[in-house]
């Protein structure tokens, strides 16, 4: 069974969603039969890939963007320290920067063709959230891609390239196909959808109606025509 | 897109329905990216394989099975030779035999597996209702299989073995968990089913159909519960 993750490396909740839905997969009985892809989505492709914005600043842009006051988005984000502790995440938004992410999707996209694309999600995830990655830096975004099993000199030429550049576009023009307008978004089988980090027991329904329905039988199409057929030992006439 | 016809070797509707289909298919616009797969289907498969029923004696077993005189069943037999002529096809049931078609759904696999599965279910077709093959014979089964380009000696070895008949029987489990109890039915893209031969023009509407909704955005599932996520620049808390 197929699903799919659209998520970007700079989205808090994704982060926290990849945990719950590792949560509900572990819970499901067929999780062996399940192959995840994660998909690309930038929440901010306008960003500076040159500017990761400085250390401590993310509250102040935080408090600028919702125009409230330094301690009130500070207490934003203590709220969503304390969601993410309790999936086991360490959220340092006194590190945290942001930046442009198409890079870190391409590398992604070469990690998914080299079968390790999880373990560089988490790898990125883990960057940005605990250790204030600079998620647009050349260097930085190779350091973490070589730590997830990727070869240096081949993350180097990607970098360097505009390799899978494609494939990020058809991610995210999939994307709107789908009518996703916001991360993370979960697409079991091509069938149902999931929007927003959910709590593992709706991700894990989600899993089980999909695997109960994979095979459905196809819908009747003009049997009220009554098509010439053969039943048994007998064919109509 | 993937379409499977399940039918079977002794049924005549399925092989008008096989030339309605390639009629639909030459008008359908995107017939280069249909895969075709033929699956197995017993009419009886209680069949005696040992004993193919002789010719001229067919009209008598509808007269039999119908309870009609043979003045009646030919009659029967005459209308379903002009239906099949209007198709291009020469139905000679003065010829026809009966018998057991599970080794010739075998060598169908093989067939299958060769990449020569349309050119088999084509020429068993034609031997069966123009050229009265025995259909449960080895050496006549043998002969055909070669013309379709398989090589003799693994169809030789197929034939004295239990080689796909695995592959047959799954055919047959999954029909009946597809609610298929004649033949022949077409299954499009395992989303949409026709039951028996029908015209081209609604074999064509169904393709048409199943390729517009080949990629179907996912159904939402708990979208009203409002799972935490970012969207643009900003994230729920």
């Amino acid at each position: 069974m197929k699903v799919q993750i659209w998520s970007d490396v700079v989205c808090p909740w994704c982060y926290v969603g990849k945990r719950r839905f590792e949560a509900a997969l572990a819970e499901f009985e067929h999780r062996d039969q399940v192959e995840l892809t994660w998909r690309s989505f930038e929440l901010d492709p306008a960003a500076d890939p040159s500017s990761a914005s400085a250390d401590g600043q993310y509250v102040q842009r935080l408090a600028a963007k919702y125009g409230k006051s330094v301690p009130d988005a500070q207490q934003m984000l203590d709220q969503m320290q304390q969601v993410a502790a309790a999936e086991g995440l360490d959220f340092r938004f006194d590190l945290a920067r942001t930046g442009n992410t198409f890079d870190a999707h391409r590398l992604l996209h070469l990690a998914l063709a080299r079968g390790v694309q999880d373990e560089l999600k988490e790898k990125l995830d883990n960057a940005t959230f605990t250790h204030g990655l600079a998620v647009s830096d050349h260097e930085e975004l190779a350091r973490v891609a070589v730590s997830a099993g990727l070869d240096e000199t081949e993350v180097k030429s990607v970098l360097d390239s505009d390799q899978f550049a494609d494939a990020v576009r058809a991610d995210e023009v999939k994307a709107r196909a789908y009518g996703i307008s916001g991360v993370p978004f979960f697409v079991v089988d091509d069938k149902y959808g999931v929007s927003g980090a959910q709590p593992p027991e709706q991700l894990l329904a989600v899993l089980t109606q999909a695997w109960a329905e994979r095979d459905p039988a196809p819908v009747l199409v003009h049997a009220h025509e009554g098509g010439a057929m053969c039943d048994g030992d007998s064919c109509t006439l």
